[in-house]
């Protein structure tokens, strides 16, 4: 049976037999007695084991190793210590031992090290507690969407159109490097397995427009890849992405969606994982639990980039990057305006120069009707915008920024074929997850991060 | 509001009036009025709005093209045609007109056809089904796991471990390949942003592995890829796979997973996609629904693949291949069974030659502890092993095999750190879909399908 069982029904097993199969990530032993620290990564909580020498075994089982793997039966009695039950042992199996040098003892290792043993590290504490939020939450997400009729949408990853700029994506061959058939002086891609010069990708937003405008509502939840040579605290180069799109969705409902779902998927965490959510308090982000209580139970703000610009030039605060109503805002201004409001910002109609190529031309023609969301903490959450409908303000806008439109004339298509207006978002999942648990670096909240010169296992 | 939600609580909505936002999938005109054949793609079914010549705007309405996308308000108002209801139009508004060399008209189009605007395929019948069950059986996948404590990791897609043979993996790179840095005449592999040759995974099974050594059970569910040169129906270069590991988990004991798991994947699609699986009966696969509803309610057999080969050999059958105790059985042996237990076969136990090297070794030292699902009218659905956990015998197998130690040293050290008797297996979602909607080409239960020479959108 699983630990998460026993704990979720204790009325049931209490004082009767059963059995448990996990490993031991602690062994402290007396003359006459020991306890088990024993875990099955089903919960985060664990299951005392005692025994004593009335045990046939007793002098083998003390010598069980850290890390070893076993099967336990025995009753479920009250404990005289901190927990609320244990387990009396009757038998016990080794089911395999653990050698001596296992790196994973019952000590504090730095996430550095842990890192360096992304394999193992999923059995300490820290690492349990970050994989079940990140798992819990993937399926807040699915929950939202699905019950509100949204089509889960599996966007490819391949793909040939290099509308974002190919430098950005990774190039995909089947070619021998080596030994690369030449035509012509250069690389003759019509003899890679597509026929043409292949890339994986950095979005499925086009894609899923594409679907939008079949099913109204639909998202995609799924790797998403980036060149970047960047090594900081929030940067890798692969990483999940969730991509929401809605057929006759304007900026406001855009912002109530987000709003709802971003509140789903912080409750729904914190009701399913509050031993998590308090472990994290304690030892990662302090007064994380309110934080993320505080955000369900907030009306997030509705600010435009201007409007923001003028209350950063209004305060005494002296900017390292001076506010500019033409300009991204840095990490300072999202600090200084989530705090300023005590809450999640939504900051609306971006100047138009420095947003994406799809995204719908404001009225002014200044501004496109973007959002990004400002979460206290964090910085920028979320961020999405209404799509460029119509057909002659997009084929404006490519022009504008050189997007060859032979490479996405289908996606033009989509304005002459029954187009609306709609929009969506991209949330990083990494970022959430981050968020969700007061983790500082995107590394320690992905199984296997890949990182420029890193990617090992 | 949503079609669906009008179809769910028909009994709120009757004689109230509405608005809904779609697209024209059909367009009837009269003289003193018109049958719009509506449908917003949150539900299979559509929305039949009339309206007659008593509107200001009758002859505009009635110069509407099919595909266009509208926003209409009336009353629902009981139906005097099929439909169980209807709307009875009081205003519409044109969100986007559709361009009279619109692809999909009112009409019979054929698959391949439809593969060639595979952006706007979703907005038919067939489609609007199939994209539908797949996103309801991925969450299916997902509340079946996430309901039995199972977490669901991310494993990486980007690999540098080769162990599969890196010929069936795309390479992945950054380097510009008509200017590649060469190094004592090869290429300088150090260079690339990993600092080594990387490469597209086909499998998360191992990355996997090392988690349910830490959760006891988790799964996958991701993108996977092969560079297989292969234009069969059933060979698609990128997919997606559903990969469950179960620590303490032995063949009997996969088998039960697997058995309820699909149960449990059926049921729920039955329940939730009832028009859509009636449809596919009639116009896809005569006697699906009754295929499906018998899976439910069957016993999966279970026998060896010694017994199997018995069975084909007892037979009158005329075999192209001839069975064999050391071979792998053929598409028409898989036929064969299923058809002689009349229902889904568990074929246990294979010859150790023919699996793979990470399968544990029976007893008899002759054949594995795997298995392989077929299902009538599909073959093989899913294919699961225990994994070896001894680590000589695993050593043994790796060396036979050709198995680079120092690329999967992490997998083996699994072996030494509290390994266990564990078990997997893997579930080609693709597979699965096909055997859900009876589509016979892989081609069309991918939104994108990415085969040999064919990368588009």
């Amino acid at each position: 049976m699983d630990i998460r069982d026993l704990y979720n029904e204790i009325d049931k097993y209490m004082n009767k037999e059963v059995t448990v199969s996990g490993w031991i990530r602690n062994h402290r032993k007396q003359k006459d007695f020991g306890f088990i620290d024993f875990s099955d990564g089903t919960d985060f909580r664990h299951l005392q084991i005692v025994y004593d020498n009335e045990l046939d075994n007793f002098d083998e089982i003390t010598k069980y190793l850290v890390g070893s793997a076993i099967t336990a039966t025995g009753m479920i009695i009250e404990s005289s210590g901190k927990q609320p039950f244990e387990m009396k042992l009757k038998t016990i199996k080794l089911e395999g031992d653990c050698s001596a040098d296992y790196p994973i003892q019952p000590k504090r290792h730095t996430n550095e090290f842990l890192r360096s043993v992304a394999y193992l590290r999923p059995r300490t504490n820290l690492f349990q507690a970050v994989f079940r939020v990140r798992s819990v939450a993937a399926q807040a997400i699915h929950e939202y969407f699905q019950s509100n009729n949204y089509i889960y949408v599996h966007t490819p990853l391949i793909t040939t159109t290099d509308c974002e700029g190919s430098d950005q994506m990774f190039k995909l061959t089947t070619l021998n490097l080596n030994k690369l058939p030449m035509k012509d002086g250069i690389v003759d891609m019509t003899k890679d397995l597509f026929g043409k010069p292949a890339f994986v990708t950095g979005t499925g937003q086009l894609h899923g427009e594409a679907f939008a405008m079949a099913f109204k509502k639909i998202y995609t939840f799924g790797p998403t890849f980036r060149t970047e040579n960047s090594n900081t605290k929030t940067h890798a180069n692969e990483f999940w992405m969730i991509e929401p799109e809605i057929a006759f969705c304007d900026l406001n409902k855009l912002m109530d969606i987000e709003e709802e779902m971003l509140k789903y998927v912080v409750k729904y965490v914190l009701d399913k994982c509050n031993t998590e959510i308090e472990f994290f308090d304690k030892f990662v982000e302090n007064g994380l639990k309110e934080k993320l209580t505080k955000l369900v139970e907030s009306k997030f703000v509705r600010i435009t980039h201007h409007d923001v610009v003028d209350i950063l030039n209004k305060s005494k605060n002296k900017w390292e990057f001076t506010p500019s109503y033409d300009d991204d805002i840095a990490k300072e201004h999202e600090k200084y305006i989530t705090e300023y409001y005590n809450g999640p910002v939504f900051i609306t109609n971006w100047p138009k120069d420095i947003k994406a190529w799809y995204m719908r031309v404001n009225d002014d023609n200044e501004t496109v009707a973007a959002v990004d969301l400002e979460v206290p903490g964090s910085g920028e959450l979320i961020g999405g915008s209404q799509r460029e409908e119509r057909l002659e303000v997009l084929e404006e806008l490519m022009k504008k920024h050189g997007v060859d439109r032979s490479k996405v004339e289908w996606y033009v298509n989509l304005r002459r074929f029954g187009g609306c207006y709609h929009a969506g978002f991209g949330l990083g999942f990494e970022r959430l997850i981050m968020y969700l648990t007061g983790i500082e670096n995107i590394r320690d909240v992905i199984p296997y991060p890949r990182t420029p010169n890193n990617c090992d296992y």
